[in-house]
């Protein structure tokens, strides 16, 4: 491609409106522009990456039996309310109605694609079956972050598996993420597979992870195992115990201006660990108290998997002050009323002469004992597991990093088939639902992961298998005859050995080419300078800086040496 | 691809869903299935003859120097307010509002890819610029048509051209007209190339279309010269003569139930090219009457061109009431309050002692004058063109066929460009609008036209270049192990061969696997029955339903003879 004919719009300077690096080189080297409403277009160097990106995702899964297909975006809402998942309906999928007030929705696939089997499939013998498709989702977001790794339209992979029982389910899981393995080794990522939430209609789930300090996932690990887990869904597994302490009696005390766990501490002199945090929560509509330590955050995930749960959201400040008849700052387990469920963290048994609130706006309890001043309903494991917990699976100590999740595969058994009446006939004759399993992948956060990986203060350093062109063809001053002669002749032959050449034939500053071109960022950089006359190239490799001349004659040698070993 | 691990659900029965007879095909050989909100899934099938159209139509733009890239499908409508295009809103583009109450339309890219190249591109020099997308395109019709000639969800190629002058925008378009003749050669389509409406901002248009008694388009064609454009354009050429007649006085008459032309000419027995068929409507706002002759059809295009509009509507009943106080059936030009605008077709010039409705339910005035009862303010071309009229380049009569639209070229000219400040600097260093030209294409219509094309009553008759697969190799008994073992033996080397085998190796009665084959509809089938012990093989042609028995040995050499010659 002559540089001259396509679009790569690169900028000088370091645009302001992108929140990581890569991102803000994406936008520098001309591979994408943002939109205001938080959209991104793909200029034709992006488009090539994400075309390589997604014909080694193709191949695996082909690989691996899988099939594709093209599902619609617009999904009537009926499909919704067969399986049941309306109710946990999610504010970032997007929802509209059209002309003839018909809703509709543009969301996840697995309803789509799971009636569309059940109306075709009625006996085992068909099945193993696993469908995927490549296409673009839709999300509404509530904020825009500036990056790719939450774009408001993003290329999604999303595929998944039907099955006549648990044993063949199991198999494609694994054969499926096999193929993400396969996948992620191709393109050179360091990728953590992690035991992650399965969300209302799952049975097990794990998220694709790679560390990154721009994610918005934080996974915890173990420093002596193998466990590896989202911090959303880590059990802590301490058995608290409560210190050997005589109990005095509980007094009220008052403390004016006091609002957060922190200014408690400071002015009553205590540690965090001393105080049980009362978070009053709306839990499918009942108002109940969850009770942590102050030093401890709780987990809405394990709220709602401890108490079957569909919906739990903190109540609202008219909830709270109608309900206990006091403010935020002030809640407390003490004397709520009697229809108001409590339920604490295990980490509140450790607690002796604690610190709460009195359900009286600038006034909280001293020397407060669950049991002895409040009932606990249920004691359960509702906190976010801390850096310094012990791993789950009592082999050393956990740490916590921040990721990026780029793909989630989840086991859904058979819920979906019942709901849905997705049944076949087994080997016995028998009507059974059939076991589903559900494997996206985000291309557009791989992308974007990729585009972080690949970089340095110049520009992109793509690997061949990436690169939107194999190599960058350069004649430094077009208006010279031997240079840009010379520069036409190796373009024509290179393509005609099948390389996929960008040829800058642009008749610009030097200083803007060469500035380009390491933006661009092509593996190797083919320069045709001074030395035009003698038949004589320089040859520059983009990742190592290195340089050497090589007569012209020798040059697909060399070229073909060079990626041979790539 | 063996059969038993794909998705291909064939049907039995004629589906009644579809209204097509190629949609029907589609439905029963399992290649789409059709949803409740009239969107479609692309079965694996189809998803591979819908990725050959695609390849087709990539490589033909790229050999003309077209880019591709990837806009957002959801833009912010402070785009169109840029271009002013926003007071010519369409219905049946998708708009919606995000959780934050921004307005968002999924609509055409126009002006998206104008701001894009703006913003990037200052000098000629850059210039010319084409740069494509595929990509899919939603619309919310009024109602679903059960094909997919009008789908929800289709998906689009459109380009866009970007000049510095009206001599190389003419370049391109030509340029790019040939790139749409290769595509529809390559695909075997007869396709005209029509003069169509350009829009509210585009300066000419031509509309490919196929001619197909499922099209919503009507085409005019001259039986005697190379004149063809869509009826609701082409101008009616016609000089027409006042009889010698004389004139009557006037007459009101009672015309109790007459509410239609039809009705009317029977009732009085006149001609209905005697009548004046008087029409209400809303022109940016301000009531008019149009004429137009009883035997004419009012094209409102033609109005909107002539009165240089943005939107005309029918005036609703409330609207005729309070201007003219009578319903519909009765409206007429005599006494029309006197700031209410009459255009006239030139076809009323022929009227002498006519017949017109009298603004009075259940009357009508007959020896109506035009001029002596009444005034008209402007005369003009403001009706369909109809099969019997004069050909408008003076060659030959009309003669009317409808047809499908499948792509549209338009040039756009300085128009967007204006409106969205997108300007460069020329040679002389003066800023200039760029010109635009844009050209779509309806890859889902052409899926849907070509499967109407290659069909007979018992499936498809793809040709290679679109067919999902090369060939159908089938063992007819899979119980049987020399057939199965020949089977997979020809598997393996045809595959080899770099055949794209689809293999049924289905454990299904003979009947069922034929009557499949049929329907799928891959060029050749390799059937493999009684004499797999001495290695022959039946050969049929899907076409020609001609069939040979040929020895394993020789079938690679007889494949590669049938298909070179495809």
């Amino acid at each position: 491609m002559r540089q001259s004919l396509t679009f790569i719009p690169t900028m000088r300077e370091v645009p302001q409106t992108a929140n990581t690096k890569s991102c803000q080189m994406l936008l520098r080297a001309g591979y994408i522009r943002q939109h205001a409403n938080g959209t991104y277009t793909y200029l034709p160097l992006a488009k090539r990456v994400l075309h390589k990106i997604e014909q080694i995702v193709r191949e695996e899964l082909e690989e691996r039996q899988a099939i594709e297909l093209e599902l619609p975006s617009i999904q009537s809402i009926d499909l919704w309310k067969q399986s049941g998942r309306l109710q946990f309906f999610n504010k970032e999928w997007i929802y509209l109605k059209d002309r003839n007030q018909h809703e509709l929705v543009m969301g996840p696939s697995i309803e789509l694609i799971t009636s569309i089997v059940r109306d075709e499939i009625k006996t085992y013998k068909k099945l193993p079956l696993t469908l995927f498709q490549i296409q673009r989702r839709f999300c509404d977001e509530k904020e825009y972050r500036h990056d790719l790794f939450q774009a408001r339209e993003f290329l999604m992979k999303d595929a998944y598996s039907f099955h006549e029982n648990e044993e063949s389910l199991n198999g494609s899981f694994e054969h499926m993420i096999s193929a993400y393995e396969r996948i992620f080794s191709r393109l050179g990522l360091n990728v953590h597979i992690v035991k992650a939430d399965s969300g209302a209609f799952g049975d097990q789930s794990f998220e694709f992870v790679i560390l990154n300090n721009n994610g918005q996932e934080m996974i915890a690990f173990s420093n002596q195992s193998h466990y590896v887990a989202n911090a959303q869904i880590a059990e802590v597994a301490i058995e608290y115990e409560q210190p050997n302490e005589e109990l005095k009696p509980i007094e009220k005390v008052a403390t004016p201006n006091v609002q957060t766990i922190h200014e408690l501490c400071d002015f009553l002199q205590v540690e965090s660990t001393k105080c049980i945090k009362s978070l009053v929560l709306n839990v499918d509509g009942e108002i109940i108290v969850a009770l942590v330590r102050g030093d401890h955050q709780l987990n809405m995930i394990k709220i709602m998997k401890l108490l079957n749960a569909s919906n739990v959201q903190f109540a609202s400040e008219e909830e709270i002050e109608k309900t206990l008849g006091c403010s935020t700052g002030s809640i407390g387990p003490i004397k709520l009323p009697l229809d108001i469920k409590v339920v604490a963290d295990y980490g509140i048994k450790s607690i002796v002469n604690g610190v709460s609130g009195a359900n009286e706006n600038g006034y909280h309890y001293i020397n407060v004992n669950p049991n002895r001043d409040f009932a606990i309903n249920l004691y359960g494991d509702i906190r976010y597991i801390e850096e310094g917990d012990p791993s789950p699976d009592g082999k050393g100590i956990i740490r916590l990093e921040k990721g990026i999740g780029i793909g989630r595969v989840t086991k859904l058994n058979t819920l979906y088939a019942e709901k849905m009446k997705a049944y076949v006939t087994n080997q016995e004759g028998k009507k059974i639902p059939m076991h589903l399993a559900s494997y996206e992948l985000d291309l557009t956060r791989l992308f974007g992961i990729l585009a972080e990986q690949y970089y340095d203060e110049k520009g992109f350093t793509w690997p061949k298998h990436l690169a939107p062109y194999d190599l960058h063809l350069m004649a430094v001053n077009v208006a010279d005859e031997a240079q840009r002669n010379l520069a036409d002749q190796l373009y024509n032959i290179l393509t005609t050995y099948r390389y996929d050449v960008l040829y800058d034939d642009r008749d610009d500053r030097a200083g803007i080419k060469f500035a380009d071109s390491d933006l661009i960022g092509l593996p190797i950089r083919v320069t045709i300078g001074n030395k035009a006359m003698e038949g004589i190239v320089e040859v520059k490799i983009r990742k190592t800086g290195e340089t050497f001349e090589c007569a012209k004659e020798e040059l697909i040698d060399r070229l073909n040496e060079f990626y041979r070993t790539q």
